[in-house]
Order: C-alpha cells, then structure tokens, then sequence
C-alpha cells in the first residue's frame, strides 16, 4: 500500500459549523470583491489604527499564551516567535499601513482582444473568494494574512493554533470590528480556533468551501496539510537552500555572501542550510567567517580534511543534507565538480533558493538552467527571496510548489481570473 | 467523520515501478527543457508523420478495443468516443502540427527588473517538468497530451483507461519512436497502462514525482482525482452550464443561441445544460425551436404551464438542475429575476460557463460581476469557451479551478516560473 492519507477527524457538527461559517465568508466576500481599493485602503487603516488603540488589550492576552507556553515547556525561540509587545503591535500596524500603498490586483485586465468574428474578450483579475490559512504559534500570521485577503478582495478562514489561542482571538476580533466600522462585513475575517484541531481538519476537507488552504509552519504542518487536504493548497516556506562554492569563487565575496546568507537571520526559510564548496575552491575564509560568526559546521570527511587549522566542526550524517537548522548550524560538503553539486541539490533541496558564487559565466548559466528552484541566484546571498526584497510588496508566503505562484507569493497570487466574453448574438458554427 | 479519502490501493512494487518510470520522466524531461523551439517542433512533425504512415496499425489496434468493448456492452456514445479511422488519425497529426505553429512559452521573460540596490532580476517560464494525464476511453487524448507536453518541454506519464489499452499503447510507442528518430529522449512519452488502476493510483500518491496531474473524463473520474490525489491536481471539463434569458433579450437571438449553445455538439463540456427565462421573457420561440431541433426539455412547473401549444416535455427533478445531460436535453427553470438566476447559478454551476441573454445593461453588468465562472458570456453562445476559439490555440482542458489556470488551459498552463537573480556579492542587510 501506498502511504494512505490520514482520515481527517471531524465530527459532523464540527464540520457543519465550519462550513456554514465558510457560507457567510462566501458572502461576505462578494461584498468585499465589489469595494474599491479606496474603501478597502479604509479597512486597513482602520485595522492598524484598532490595533494600535488596543495594544495594551493584545499584549496581556499574549501575555497569558506566554505564560501558560512557558509552563508547557515552549523553547525560548518559539516563545520569542510568539511574543508581541507594544513595539511589535506597533509594527504589524505598519505592515497594514504598508498594504494599502500596493496596487490593487482586482479589476485589472489581463488580457484582452476581438476575435475575428467580433467576440469581444477580457480576462480580467478576480479575487479567488475564500482563503483559508492554518498556522502555528505566530499571531502576526493573523493580521498579515487577513490584511492581504482584505486589499486582494478575499475572505479568510484562520486557524492560529492553540498556542496563540488568546492572541489570535483578541486580534481576529479588533480586526472584525473594524472592518465593520468601515462598512465592510466583519465575516470577511474568521477564525476557526475555538474548534481546536478538528477546525482545521474541517478546513482542509471542505470542497467547494474553501477555494484555497494556505499553511504555514513548520515541515510537520506543511506536509500534513499538503497530503491530507481535499482543497486546493499552496505549499509555502520549507527551505532547505543551498550554496555552491565553485572554483573560480572570490573567496572574499563568497564568505560575505555564505556569512549573511547564513547568520543575518538564521530563522528564516530563505538562510543557507548547506553549502557545497569545490575540490579547489579556497574555502579557507569562508570556513573562518563562519565560525567567527558563531556558525556550527557540520561536514564531510573531505571537508573536514582540509579543515582550517584551529577551527572545529561536527562530522556530518545524511540527516544533516536533509535537515532545516533555522538555527546557526551549517552542514559542508566538499564535492568535485558543478555536477556532483547540482545532484547534491536535486536530491536534498525543497526547491526554495540556491546560489551558485562563480566568476565562470558558462558554470553561472548551467547552474541557473539546471536547478529547479523556485528562485536562482548568481553571486548574491539567498536571504533576497522576500517579497519585499523583489518588488512585490508584501507576501503571503513563498510558495515552493509550481503552480498557480513560484516564489514569493504577493497580492496577485491571491486571484484568480474570469473570462468576460461579449457578444451580439455569436453562435459557433 | 468527514467524508474520508479512499486509502489508494497500489503495491508496493507498482508504486517503485512508476516512481521509476517518472524518474527517468524527469531526467528525459531536463533534456527536453534544452530542446529549442525548433527541435520540439521536428519531434511534433515527426510525430505526425509516424502517425499517419502507421494509420493503418493503430485503426486495426483499435478494432480490437472497440470489438471488446462492444462485448462488454458499451454505449454507442462512447464506442464512438473511442473509435479511431484513417480520418480520425489524420486529424491526430493535423493536430500536432497546429502546435508546431504556435508560440513556445518556455523562455519568455515574465517580469524583469534592476532592483535599487544592483540586483538584476528575471522572472522566466520553465516547463513543469513531469506531467500526469488520467483519462477515459479517448485515444485522441493520448495524441493531444502528449504533443501538448513535447511543445512546453514537459516529460508526460498516461493512464488512459483499459477501454482504449490497445489503441494507446499502440500510439504511445509511435510517438515514442517517433522522439527517439527526432533524438529526444523518449521517455518524455511514457505509459502506466501496463498497472491498471494502481497505475493511476500510483500517479496520484507520486508526490515528487509527477509535478502536476490532469484528470480528463467524467464526473467520477475526476473528482475521484482531485479528492485522492496527493500531486498538485488541476481540475477540468465539468459543465453544468446555464443561460439566463432576461426579459429584455430578443427572442429570436435568444433562440439562435440557446439552440447553438446547446446542439451545435451536445457532449461537450461548454454545452448549456440549463436554460433559466425570466418571468416576463417571451420564451416560446426558444422553446419551439429548442423542440424541433430535437431537443427533450425538462421543465419547472411554471414553465410547464407556459408552454407553447403544442409543445411537450418532461417534468424537472432536484436532479435535473444538477446534471451535465451531455445529451440533447435541457433543464428549464422559469425565474422571477435576475437575481433569482444567479442565486441558482451559484448552487448548481460547475463554475465553468454562464451567459445571460438581455438587452439590458445594467442587468448584463450584474451577472459579469455576480456570476463567478470561468466564462461568463454576454449575449453570445457558450459554446465559445474554447482553447482555439478564444485565440490560445489547442488546449489541455478547460479549468474549472480558481489556481493556476482558469478557463482554457493551453500551453502556458503547463508551465510555471523560476526567479533568476544575479548580483556581484550582493548581501541582504
């Protein structure tokens, strides 16, 4: 047998109350697709400023997830993902603030002609209706996420997860209020938390319902909600990203590169997890800024073999070529040629981000045409991956899957289109 | 309990077999990616060609499936879908070179800019790479994926049902050949007829393997896809399509197109299933016209006991506003208003084509914006949702779905993007 899909546990009542809230969102969304960006510019505005007013309010119910997380034996790092404080309220009103500066996607033509019998075509942006999201413990998920389907003309069905459980439930309301004192309906931002697992369970086996699942988390919740669900998801964050050190490499750019790849924020899905570097390439200084910057090494033998003089490193498992630190570890190997680096990858990469640091153009464009990544890079650093740092404003998340979006997913992977076909009483012969 | 996924029976072996066979699918398809536009084209040629000097081959093989078939007592409706002649496979390769003439997607520069900090960004199509097709007793199928595939530079793994199995082993391994004499790898043309159904099965738990899989057929067929399958699915061809007759449309347009829309070829999917009149709508002459086109109405009361003189037709069920007839029959509802119309436009629609007939503009602005579908048509026949008829040229299916493609699918569905970005030892600060 195949691996079978997991049944999804939902009871009947659970899933009815799911899907009639996914009903109202349905409607609400239609109402939304029909506001112009200036009443959805309103909303956010609206958001931040409640947000703003409410921080004390945000930060005590926090506070609670805190402790009880803490009491649960939440590591240090989950705790700080969790965290908000004054400042951090403040800055998810600025992400808001900073939507309502991007182009509206809706309404804008895609393509356009007469046909040869005088059809007249548009395709034109739509939004795609109902988003659902299912995330761990990041209650700025919650405002992210729900100020994108706001601005993209989309209602969102949240699932944030027990640990934000207080978090999320006082932000999705202030976010609800507001909308409603904009005159948009409050069902446009829901949350399904109060029925725990089972809501997301609901979510993903809701045909019909939910036009799109958006997780994001951890490799655990991706690939569950990947496999499991029977609506449509977007496989976002999972990267394993590598960076190959070829022989013509300039060993003074390339540690500045693999350093800031590495260390400038070693929890983002975009951060180096591996680095490949030539039989030849001169690593030395690579190896050295690494390790001053605090990085762990963990590597081959023939790495380890042609180690520095006074640095130290772990020996690497096949687990390493496959493991996600998020954390300042590094896994090496030394491999002998441009091929043996890209099947390395093509065997270990989620396809997120790799880069090859050459000074050998016919190298730079057979690693470019060979990896199948998401996104490729030529002597930069990986961490460029971001919504932001390309020009799309701001993400949803960055999607490692091939369709529908590729990379980071903005404001228009959040549509869809609609063929509009006007006629005068063509028939087809 | 919700509705659980069927556990996907495959053994173990089948599932290695065809991970095996998609493996060489990508490597074959990595060759394919290089393959310039006029090479795919030689191998199209060349699959045309082969096809037509075998001609004789694949009918004979043909007569086979099609005299078991009638053995096993099969609709002559569909004997007919499944039977191959010397014209038929002509129109095989005509097919093909149609796609020679049009334009390769792969390579075309999506976006592309030099960011304010130097970084040069392209965002480039690449093919998919591995694509599944599930099919029914539709040999010309098997034509049309796989030509499709060659020209967006996708390797393609069929299953095309035990109806047609010696028809489409037979093409496959002239399409086969015909790549290998064209020196493309020829197992961008692969069959997992051989398994059965656990080949089908296998294609969809393939996760990795196969990057996007098409389910093409009926009801059943497809939703048993997109509800199994773990490989991103794209869902196609289901049409329960309606046409609303406002009050103010011309009876005499409003007969031309709803009796085009619904005989001009009634088993396909862009045919009108339903027609809903408005109160108020001088309907008799589509009815009468409807009738001596042959067509069987199946009527709601209140269209009943309008009916023109003379004119006779069955009674509506619940089950006839939800069927895809397929047939020269047609749903009739009588509606109060427009509003009314979109209300069961949106309980029983497919999402795949509406028209409203009218003279009204605000009433035809209404429905564009109300009536979420692929297509929505005014004034013009629905007949018209078509890769060739809309100017895309031949087409995978037609989407149903909100991702990825929506409406026609031609060859830029079947690819996706890659993000190429050079710097000179650029670093994210």
């Amino acid at each position: 047998m195949a691996e079978a899909k997991e049944t999804l546990s939902v009871s009947e009542n659970v899933l009815k109350e799911v899907q009639d809230m996914a009903y109202d969102a349905r409607i609400s969304a239609r109402t939304l697709s029909r506001a112009d960006t200036e009443w959805k510019n309103r909303a956010l505005e609206a958001m931040a400023a409640a947000l703003e007013e409410q921080a004390d309010v945000i930060v005590s119910q926090n506070a609670e997830d805190l402790a009880r997380e803490r009491e649960n034996g939440m590591s240090e790092a989950m705790l700080d993902r969790l965290a908000l404080n004054e400042k951090r309220v403040a800055e998810l009103a600025a992400a808001l603030r900073e939507l309502k500066a991007l182009p509206d996607p809706v309404g804008e033509v895609m393509r356009g002609s007469t046909l040869p019998n005088g059809l007249r075509v548009l395709q034109t942006r739509v939004p795609l209706g109902v988003v659902g999201a299912i995330y761990e413990a990041r209650p700025n998920v919650t405002v992210d996420i729900a100020g994108l389907a706001i601005k993209s003309g989309n209602a969102v069905m949240l699932r944030g997860g027990s640990a934000a459980a207080k978090s999320n439930q006082t932000i999705c309301r202030i976010l609800r209020q507001a909308l409603d004192r904009t005159g948009l309906p409050m069902d446009c931002v829901q949350s399904v938390d109060e029925f725990g697992r089972e809501g997301a369970n609901a979510l993903m086996v809701s045909r019909g319902f939910i036009d799109v699942l958006i997780p994001r988390g951890g490799h655990n919740l991706i690939q569950s909600v990947v496999r499991n669900a029977q609506v449509p998801v977007i496989e976002t964050g999972e990267g394993n990203c590598h960076i190959f050190m070829d022989a013509s490499a300039d060993p003074k750019t390339a540690a500045e590169i693999v350093v800031n790849a590495k260390t400038q924020r070693p929890g983002t899905c975009n951060t180096v997890e591996t680095l490949l570097i030539a039989a030849g390439a001169d690593s030395s200084a690579v190896l050295k800024k690494l390790s001053e910057a605090g990085v762990t090494l963990h590597v081959d033998a023939e790495t380890k073999a042609n180690l520095p003089a006074g640095l130290s490193a772990e020996d690497a498992t096949e687990e390493d070529w496959n493991t996600e630190y998020g954390s300042l570890d590094l896994a090496v190997a030394t491999v002998p040629h441009l091929d043996a680096a890209i099947s390395h990858i093509r065997k270990y990469s989620t396809g997120h981000s790799e880069a090859i640091l050459t000074n050998d153009v016919r190298n730079a464009d057979i690693f470019v045409r060979e990896v199948d990544s998401a996104a490729v890079y030529v002597n930069a650093s990986t961490r460029f991956t971001d919504g932001g740092q390309l020009g799309l404003g701001a993400e949803v998340g960055i999607s490692t899957q091939k369709l529908h979006a590729r990379g980071p997913m903005g404001l228009e992977q959040l549509t869809t289109s609609k063929w509009i076909i006007r006629g005068d009483g063509h028939v087809r012969r």
